[in-house]
This record gives structure tokens, sequence and C-alpha cells, in this order.
């Protein structure tokens, strides 16, 4: 094993919640109706230590969100959080606002940003037109500005030169995210007012989109669409050790024997660890490794023959096209002051 | 009759061999394999008469595109056409250049611009990472603004600050155009070094993209998609016309009474005019007005009922996927000096 | 004009209302928030004067579509004469239902139909698998069979084999229509239960899609989408005479001088009409033709050349969108019994 | 360990190739500028052995189908492969085809079968007109079923209704397949005279289509689109071993410590693998599991808290448009005698 550097491997991964622990003292955390909702405040000291930019972030996970009933829990949850995340950025009710949809819609893993922004409403054209707006509405405008392989053109100067000749208050940015975990894919929605930062996203060469580029609020709103095939193993060989854990434990409990073993969730308990001899022995010096090992070991087998993938679940066009629904909807309500019968 | 306003009724249209009389000298027409090509150059006092910018009008008639080898042959012209054009402008090889696709791709009549941007080669983020290009191959960017209704902004407002930022040394841009008679939509190309002029386009509100804006060249290649049902009536009208005409001309012929009158094309034949005695027979007053006065007699009958439509053929979306097609890779062959073998 | 054959001209229209005269007895017609319904039952009488199926035909004409309050009460409207066909053609709530939306997806003016039925819910495979439904659903299956362009099928021998197979009590076919006016062209839906007849359709060659085949009721919905360029110019001509007459009839009232031509609706008054002097003084031999032999010489004129051309608005792309939302909705409304708050 | 049960675990994959051992005697493999083609036959022997049908089954494996020549080469290859496919089924020249797109077009995994089938060449329909075609072509038709959330009917029987109507000669059915190994992945087509069998396919419930079911060959044309996470990490595992192996055994050559371990494919050398003593030092009780022994662990893993995800790769658009082209190519050049310059 010694032959394999064991130095920092860096996790792709652009959620917060991946990085901390959970017992982290910063992050609070609470739960409604199956959704769990996070509040992060990074100040200097802990963003430097998390590599992450200081400011807010609001996490909120859900499982299915093709449950109508699901769908609208979501709906309400990021809509109040939105405009919580807008007041405590200083966002007045009178600022106008540009909605950014990163990523490229011919691919379904990099299209959320995109389609998203394609749902939102504008009214900038209408104000200009007629000097008002209908009560509520604030002023908005949509862009778009594609991908440097079909444009040729850095991303972020399409977006600086139009921000700068509109001169928007504040912005919104939406973009596919990568995922540091298995279970948050497409169940994920993370906002925060730090904008977005390089190498965020599933395209590799974001550049900065933020406040301190801009001089002016960059709300991001972010979704993990795809994950590296190295998370996958590394998360099933944690998985593992937890089941083993848990069939130790329960070895004697005749009760136990009489559930399948499909049916135990044994994901939810926190006490299934293995000692170190325990994981020796079912999992050789691979057992022992630390997670940050473990990952530059999976790594280096899948790189060399091209199958560390990024992947995504079969069923992202449908989750796709109910998350650009709820998350443009989500937008409308907390940017404009609408009807709001559902939340 | 004294009632109805004749003064001038602007037709509408994009096209500037519309405007000009056949006989008109400046025209430099001629065929090739059924397909017409036209140059016009206007200086600045037949530019006045008719209401166009100064500089260089192609147009290029064709009939059916979805024919394979008529697909070519106009593939060939429009390519050599666009090479003439660019050499003119005094566009050299080692000129970048950007591409703009104008347009809403949702709306069929409106979506030409924009399919075909997004079927040309762009090079220059290749260029910025690596230094250099293939051989043959110039810097080349893409932009699709998008229209005002959905993105809030003024469109020319977010060209010209992309134009600004990466300073190309030219510009093409797609438009799809309104038409000025019947039998040029979707069968016509105009290219032009003049720009896009206030008003062009089936959109409203088109402000102006040209030399004088952004102080390099721009070259506007655009197609007819759509025609106001106001010009179907008056060259129906006129047709008939040509048709009475050849029917009084034509009664003794025994032989043409044996050709069903749907096989004659009275069309082709400029002989076939009325007297005004004729005219009022066949028509009453109507016949006798001009061209502008019937327009605006028709204008004014189906405005105020909501009827003067603006409409494209049902065929539409398969010969827009065609000339897409078709111009891109015209575009393509044009701009860099690659692959000919088809030219 | 004797050399043209003015025999009977088949207008190209689907709609029973472009057919039957405006007082005609068997029209039942009322209106609603400025929605127009039209029942009509043919016997075989009336049904062989018109070249028509014996049966039910209501219509629906509505203005615009996109504005969202006259998209409900077209919406309740609709569903509300959905039942009541479905009742008067003695259709059981246990009897179960196939959808079949015909046309092509490729072809915004053709696509009403496919975009319709995908929009439906359908329901069978579930009963087949849990041997029961959700209160209120009915048993319901969807065929899109495509168009014989693109299948090298007969479309009826897709629908027959899989009918035969299937075994549904009762059909809803959705298509889009050719008008016989330009005023209905996509504000018109036509409901029937005579099922979809030779000809009809803006393909060429539909085949009967009708009880007499299938044994079972067949609900047609229809939404003309294209016009021919001659009922354009027809349309025209009559609605010239119209303003001709009314110019007349006002000619010295001051009052209405001051009104701008373009505001005056001349349309809704029925007293318009010239004389037979009055007609030939404006619009000479033209202006005392039937309506039949102005069709059949306007075809005449525009055959030949090939300007006949099967047109329609800029605009279809946005209405076919929201009337196929409208029209889904409506059947899934009415063929189950389900949450009716709209209603 | 021993709570785990370890029956029989059957791996979930279409391709003949990933049950079959690379000494099996039935498998004429060999390889053409980075191609690999492998025919394999079955007889009723070994045809139970793997639990497959008895028939040919050809697979053809390649790598970056965007790059040019690449995908000619393997266009060339699968033409080839087909034709002799359609020779060895016994299918003469006169033979009518009938295409089948299987699968759902708005799931990107699922889309390959509909997408491929929509870019074929139908000719019936002028057959039945003209009653005849041009030299060279066969009669063919397409049908694409759509899937049973949709349609609510069972996908078989619409296709046996439409055969049995419309009664073709010959079917090639094609359809999106789960792949066994993550390196087959959107990698391989795999070509037999089987059909589809049960449980084939990326959606669940597919019935048998095939000789036995419609008295005609039935060739099925497959492309792995999607693999489940327990593959991956299975795979994982062993590629892991190798890369032990392949360390023990390098450890002293100097030469080799200066090749960064990224560089290093190990995969291609059979030679590497570990004794049971190693395998237990770096895997533990895992380490010596059988093949079988470790996908039922890991399923077991994965299964109970939902994260055995059926996953596909971020590119998965891009290969699909390229796969469906160079598919839809070769069915047209192998079914009809048509121009095969790059053949």
């Amino acid at each position: 094993m010694g032959e394999i550097d064991l130095s920092k491997y860096q996790t792709r991964t652009d959620l917060v919640v991946d990085l901390i622990n959970d017992d982290f003292k910063l992050e609070n955390r609470r739960s409604y109706k199956g959704i769990t909702i996070s509040n992060i405040s990074l100040d200097e000291e802990n963003a430097k230590k998390l590599n992450k930019s200081v400011g807010d972030y609001t996490t909120i996970y859900f499982d299915d969100i093709t449950d109508n009933t699901n769908y609208y829990n979501v709906l309400r949850i990021l809509t109040l959080e939105m405009r919580k995340m807008l007041k405590n950025s200083n966002i007045l009710d009178n600022y106008s606002c540009m909605i950014i949809g990163l990523g490229n819609e011919k691919s379904t893993a990099d299209s959320l940003g995109v389609i998203t922004a394609k749902k939102v409403i504008v009214t900038k054209h209408i104000y200009d037109l007629t000097g008002s707006l209908e009560k509520g509405y604030r002023i908005t405008t949509c862009l778009i500005p594609g991908v440097m392989g079909t444009t040729g053109i850095e991303t972020s100067d399409i977006i600086s030169s139009v921000v700068n000749k509109t001169k928007p208050d504040f912005i919104i940015v939406i973009d596919a995210l990568a995922s540091g975990s298995v279970d948050r894919l497409l169940k994920t929605i993370q906002i925060t007012n730090t904008g977005i930062n390089p190498g965020s996203g599933i395209g590799n060469n974001r550049k900065e989109i933020s406040e301190n580029i801009f001089k002016v609020p960059v709300i991001a709103i972010g979704v993990p669409t795809v994950v590296e095939a190295t998370t996958i193993v590394n998360d099933t060989l944690n998985y593992m050790k937890k089941l083993f854990s848990y069939s130790i434990k329960n070895k004697s409990k005749t009760i136990d024997k009489l559930i399948p073993s499909n049916h135990i969730n044994y994901l939810k308990n926190n006490n299934y660890t293995l000692s170190k001899e325990e994981s020796s022995y079912f999992l050789g010096v691979l057992g022992n490794l630390t997670d940050n090992e473990k990952k530059i070991l999976i790594k280096d087998v899948l790189t060399p023959i091209g199958y560390n993938l990024v992947v995504t679940t079969k069923e992202i066009d449908f989750i796709t096209l109910k998350l650009t629904n709820l998350i443009a909807e989500a937008i409308n309500k907390s940017i404009h002051n609408i009807s709001t019968k559902n939340i």
C-alpha cells in the first residue's frame, strides 16, 4: 500500500453539509414532515477550515419530490428559507433582481439551472415600457449565458458584461452541483449568499460569481445532480461496515432473524460501528483506512482505467422536471410579493 | 371610398428586393440551375429613396430546399456569396468573428436565427486555452441573447455589452424576417453588410445592430419566414389580373382550352396586363387602385376586426430544419478555410 | 370569365359550423362571458345536405386563451360539454376509454392531437396490476399512432389493430383541423360523436375513425390550426364589401368621421350588405360572384403558381401549448370523476 | 457473515458477453482498429447454462464514438455484422421489415430505441401508393409503441396487434439495455437473432419479443445505457485487487516508481491476481468472497437504504445522439441495398 500516495484527497462536492461533521456546532438543523432544514453560518475562521466562503448556507433535504404532498411541503419550506436568505442578505423589496441560469440545456445532468431560469417571471421590459409594475412585483431580468463549449466565451465574461450594463441590485444564480455522498443526489437544495465559487458546478471550470466580483449580493441555489463513482464505492464500504456491526450486535436476537435483510434500515443508527479488529477481519487493510485514504485509493484504482465516471440516476429527467418547477415557483414567490395561498 | 385614408402604406418587409422595381438599374441578377442571385449596392441617394441603409445586399431565391440536389446547389451559392460579402466588407482572414442568433426558439417562425447559431463552429475557448487553432480556423464566438419577453432585457443591450467585452473584429447576425410577397416565403436568403435595422425581423421592436453602433462590420443573414394576410390578399388580386389578362388573350386559341387552368403558369409572363377598362370590368374601383392603395384598403378591412394575421406555411418546421443546416454550413465554410469539397 | 370552371368548390373545412347558415334551425347557440357554445344535431336528411355524418356537434368559440380568466372559463365550458356529449352518447361511468392523439409532433400545426394525448391520465396498467383503481377513475389507455410518413403504416391500421386487441368501450380521438374561415383559427374547439371522417384533419388522407368502423362510440375533439390562402382572400373580399357598405351608410354621420377606421368593428353588424349595383361599382364582376364562385376563382388563380398555401399564425406555438393543456385537463375532468373545484 | 443469504445472485445484465468467461470456447473474438467484435452462437446446452436463448449474439466494443474516425469505423463494422446477422437468419432481400423502437423518449437513459427508430427510412406507404420502390429499397415500416406508464397498455400487446395486422417478414427491435460491468456502458452494441427476452431492457417488465412469439425472425439491437451501483462497487473491488497485485509485483522495479499511478493501466494484464492470503490481508473476509457472493453482499448493503441506484454517465445525452445516428445509419445501409460508399 505504501506505493499509493495518501496525501489529501479533495472530495468533489459543492455542498457545505458534506464537509462538516454531524455534531458541528455551527449547524442549526430541524425537521418538518420528513424534510430536514440545515442553517450554517461560516465566519472567517470556520470558512477557512472548510475551504469555503464566509456567509450563510441553507440546505434542505427531502425524499420523493414526485409525491404531490411532499412537493408542496418542500416548496413551502424553500420559499420561506429563500425569503429569510434575502432578508439576511439585506435585500430590500425595491431591489431589482437578475436571475442567472447556468449550465447546458442539452445535457440533462447540467440542465437544471437553465430550465429553472426559463420558468421564472421577468418584468423589467414591462417596467421600461410602462414605467410601473403591478403591485407586489419586483423589477426582474433573466440571463442564460450558455456554456463555453457552445459560446466560445468564458461564461463569467458574458455575465459580468451584462450585469455591468443592466446593473441589477442583486443576483440569483441557479446551477447543478456535484454531490459528495450518494444520499443527497437530487434530494437536496442548497441556498447560499456566498455565490458560486471556483470549481463549483458539474462543469469543470466555473469562475467565481459572487458579491466580491459583482459588488451586489449573489444568492446561489444549487441541487446536486451527479456523483463520482469514487463516492459511490466509498459510501458503500462505509455502509458495509455499519451492516457488519448491525449483524454482529443482533446475532442472537431471534426476532431479528425473521426480518428479511432488505427491510432493515441500519443506516439511521449511529451506534453501528466496528472495532479495529472487526474492521480488519471483515475488510483487511482497507477496513482501517480513513475516509480520505479510502477515497484516494478508490480514485487511484478507477482513474487510470478511465472508470471514475461522473454518474447520475436513471430517473434524472423526471426529477429535474419537478425540481425546476419547484425552484422556479419558490423564486417567484420569494422575490415577488404575489399570491402565496400555497405557502 | 373617399373615407379611406390612402396615405403611404408601409409594406412590412425586410427584403430590399421587395422594394425595387424589376428593371432597377442597380440590380445585378443572374441564375444558376434554377437559383437566382441578385446583387444590389445602394449608394446614399438610392438608399434614401428606398428608406434602406447604404451598403451591399445579396439575395438568393430558390425553390424546394428539401430536394437534396437543390440543397447542395443553394449551399454552394450561399457559401460563395458569403465569401464575396466578407471580401467586399474588407474582412481579413485573421479577423475574429462573433455569430449572433436572434429570435425566440420557442416560436417556430422566429426560431431560425437561434437554431442556426446553435449549429455553427465556435473556437475562441480553444484558442484561449491552447494559444492556437488548427490551420484554417478563425477565432469565433457565438451569442444567443434571447428575446425581451423572456429576458426582460433589451436584446441590443445584451449584445452591445458582450461585444464590448469580447471585442470581435466582425459580427454575423442571423434572423427571421417578414416577407413582402408570398412567393419569397422560406424561399429567399438575404445577406447584407448593413446589419439589422430598426423594425426588422418578425419581432416588433428590434434595435439597430450595425457597424454604426458596434464600429465593426456587421453581416446580416435573413430568411423571410412570415407574411402578413394583407400581402397574401394583395398578391392574389394582382395574380387575378394576370389570369384575367391571360384568359382574354388566349380566348380563341383552341389548343389552350385543352389545358386545364391549374396547369397554366401565367405568372412568368410579364405581358399579361389589363387595360383600365378591363380592370374596371373585372374588379370595379378595386381594379384601378395602385398597389399602395390596395394594400391600405386591405389593411383597413382586416385590422379593425383583428384578422391582419401574420402567417406562415404549415411546412415551416421541416423547412426551417433544412435552412438552418444549410446556413450554418455555409457560415462555417465561408468564415473558416476548411474542407470545401462540396463547394 | 366564362373560361373558368365554376363547378362546385369544396371548401376545405372540418367544422360543421362553417357549413351551416347562421339562421339554420338546427343550431342551438348561446353565449357565456364572451364564449359561444353551439349545439347541432344532424339527422340523416340534414347530414346528407351538408355531406357530414349523422350525430351531435358541439362547437365552442373563444378569444384569447392566453388570458388566465378566459382560459378557466373555456376549460369549464369544455368540461361540461364533454360530459354532456358522453351522456348523450350513452357512455356509462364504468366504460373503459382509449384516447388517441392523431398527427405529427414534429409539425407544430399538426401536433395538437399528439401533445394533448401525452398530457392525459392513463390508468389501465394500474388496474391490470392491482385489480382496482382509486375511486372516480375510469380504465383509460392512450395511443399515439404517428403519421404514415414516419411509420410507413396506414394510421387507421395501427388504431384498428390495437383497438381490436385492447377492446376499449369508447374512444376519444384528438386532431388538428383545417378551418373554413379565418376567424375560427385556433379559437374554436369542435366535439362530435361522429368521429373522424375521410379527408378530415390537416394531413391529407385520414381514414374514417368512427363507431361505424370500431363498433364503439368515438368522440372526436378538434381544433382548426390551419387555413388555406384561398379562404383568407375570400374572407377578406367579403369583409371588404361590409366595410364598403358601412362606409356608404355612414357617409354623412359627422360623429363617425371622427372615429379612426381601425377602430370600427363593422363585422358584427349583419346589415352591412351591398346592392348588386354597388357590388359592381366597387368590385366589378368579382363583386357579384357567389361565395362558391369566388373561391373557385381564387383557387384557380393561386393553385397553378403554387401559392395556395396552407397557413397558420405566427403565434401557433404558444397557443398550442395552452390549448393542449386545456383540452387534456377537460378530458381528465370529464372522463374521470375527479377533483373539479375549478368546474 | 453467516447471516447474509448467499444464494444465487442474478446479475442484472442484458449482455451475453457479461455471462461467459473470457476463455469460453464458443466465442470468436477479433479486433479491428481498436474495435473488438465478438461472435457467439449458443446451442441448447450452452443457452441453458447461461439462462439465455438459443441463437447468435454479436457484440461490438468500442471507445470514443464522438471521435469522427472511430465513428465511421464502428459504423462500417456494425453494418457488416448486421448484414451477416440478416444472412445467418435466412432473411432474403425481398422480405419486408418492421423496425420497432422500444423505451421512453422522455427518459434519456431509456430513449435510445425510440430516437434510433425515428431516424430510419420507412417505405411501405410509398410502395402501397405507387406499387413499387426505388431499386435497392426494401418494404419497411416503423413502430414506436411507447411505454406502459404513458399508454396504459402492455407494450407487447401493441406490437403483436400491429405485427399481426401488417405482417412484416422480419422485425428489428432496438432497445436500451442494462450493463453487467462498468466498462461496457455506452461502449457496446449487441446484435442478436434471439429477440428481446423477459426482464431485458432497462424498464423492468418487458415481455418477450421474439420469433417464438411472432413467427418471423426478430433481430434485436441493444446498447447498455445504465448500470447498477452494485456493479460499480463490485467492479471497483475487483480492479482494486488487480492494482494491489500489480503493486506487489512491481515493488522493486525502480522504473515503475517513476510512473505516476494514474498512468498505469493495470487492467489489461490478466496476470495480476492475489493469493488467498494476500486477498485476506488487503480486503479481509470480503477479499475471498466469490464474485457472486460479493454482489449479494453489496446489494444487501445498498438495497434496504434505497441506494442501489441504477445510474448512467453524465455524458449520456451527447453519446446517445451519436449512437442513435450510427445505429440508424447502419440499419438503413444493411436492410436496404443503398449507397454504401462509407462501408
